[in-house]
């Protein structure tokens, strides 16, 4: 069982992933990605699933056309831990 | 252009789409998944957005581990119209 991360290090992790906003009520992180159109949003999609899959940690996540918003947090945890931190780490690398 | 359908119309044809349910406020259809697993849910949402893509019509929709919600609704018409009717059959077609 992963734990909740302490604010400090809470801090410190978000301090580098500079385009994620931390919403305090949810104790979750959440980015908004555009893409050109839905076939270059989906292809996105079909990356993070396998990362989400592949780390067995999945997101809760929307899309509408050419925009995905990711939502992430840890369940088990109550809150954010490094398993989101890492995911958005991830994700972000898939966009190069 | 496609037109939004008129209430007669779309009372006759949200009575084929049982497993839809219809927000008046949004004037749009929304349907609820549910799957073993993560997995599951992925390959339905790609069922969906090659249906999608290929219709040229795309939803509003969301997955959390092993749920998707699809909302369906026409922005050039402002409102529901038959392709929303069309795609929810289209959706509902993949369960079997």
């Amino acid at each position: 069982m992963v734990a909740k991360l302490t604010v400090a290090a809470r801090e410190k992790a978000l301090a580098g992933l500079t385009d994620w906003t931390f919403d305090e009520a949810k104790d979750a992180i959440s980015r908004q990605f555009s893409f050109e159109n839905f076939s270059e949003a989906f292809a996105f999609m079909t990356r993070v699933a396998l990362l989400a899959e592949k780390a067995g940690h999945h997101p809760e996540w929307s899309n509408v056309y050419d925009t995905v918003s990711i939502i992430l947090n840890t369940h088990d945890a109550g809150g954010l831990s490094q398993k989101d931190i890492e995911m958005a780490g991830k994700v972000d690398a898939l966009l190069g």
